[in-house]
């Protein structure tokens, strides 16, 4: 299967983190969305969305958004659940995910980290960091009293918000204040096959 | 089980919708966000994220995120899938609705319905004007040469869509040049068991 994706892209990356765990071979098709890669006929025909990461197995169906894709590598594997209502749980902290922290600790880190900071989404940057700290004090609070976000195990839910919280700091927010997570992310990333964003940029 | 939430916000009737569909009996608890009901104590221990809705189940758990709950209600039923790629393909919408849908739709209905448009939020509102019709006509696109979003049958990735869409024109989005979008919606409308979130006001 292929994966479109650019590395440094938080929710690009929990796709390669989970490919690794699961040692999946895959073909990872490097994108530059500041290149305008994302907004090509060519990759518009399989995401009409124009986001990445894509999926694309080998018959050509593809499959888009990164928790989407997670919940597909990881079904029937440890990563997921196959109980109802576990699941669901992994998925409250995968919506949690995407609705109350990317678009604030993601936005801020593509703000500072992809575009340098610029005068004129300062203002922007600096509107993102309330909203970041109240989902790194929801993690907090949930980590204070669990190694894991569900079911005392590393799941697709602690990929999902491993992705961007582990470089929160590349967004502005000091993550020195939560102790909990900080042992969070250090659980994840002394896990076997582990793979870190920069190791694969070399 | 009980369902915290306000009838009149898309996230939680999504609930309202599938339980009426599946004749889940349940006690709806109303919320009213704008008198801080989801930032007391007494609900932020069942949700420490503070938002609606919430399900709770007879035993005290609690599990968050429309979409999650929608999943959980759903599992083994005809409004989800027990095929892992049809699956997943619900919830690429159902993320897409999360990321690309509701930030857009629901919060410029918010501004316009809940808050009746005051002047320091013009210019936000309209701001995001853009996205949702980027939504739409992605929407607009699948729903040309398909019925439903997944597998040519309702499921949860329609209910999800649905909620916000069909009350669109209350954050000022003009569906009318969305023809397979406005079949779609009738197509819903006209399922057995559906109640509206008007109905269910009075």
């Amino acid at each position: 299967m292929k994966v479109y994706g650019d590395i440094q892209s938080g929710n690009c990356y929990k796709i390669k983190l989970l490919m690794s765990f699961l040692n999946i071979q895959h073909e990872w098709i490097a994108m530059d969305i500041l290149q305008g890669d994302t907004e090509k006929v060519s990759f518009l025909v399989k995401n009409p969305n124009g986001k990445i990461p894509l999926l694309e197995l080998d018959d050509g169906t593809c499959l888009s958004e990164s928790n989407a894709i997670l919940n597909y590598l990881a079904h029937n594997t440890i990563f997921s659940s196959s109980n109802a209502f576990e699941h669901s749980q992994i998925l409250q902290w995968q919506f949690f995910e995407q609705y109350s922290h990317e678009p604030y600790i993601a936005v801020a880190r593509f703000i500072e980290k992809y575009l340098g900071l610029p005068a004129d989404r300062h203002e922007e940057y600096l509107a993102k960091q309330s909203g970041g700290h109240k989902a790194l004090t929801v993690m907090e609070q949930h980590l204070s009293s669990n190694q894991f976000f569900v079911g005392e195990r590393l799941t697709i839910a602690d990929i999902s918000l491993y992705a961007y919280t582990h470089v929160a700091g590349e967004g502005g927010f000091d993550l020195s204040q939560y102790p909990a997570t900080n042992r969070w992310l250090d659980r994840i990333a002394s896990t076997p096959a582990y793979v870190s964003m920069n190791a694969m940029t070399i």
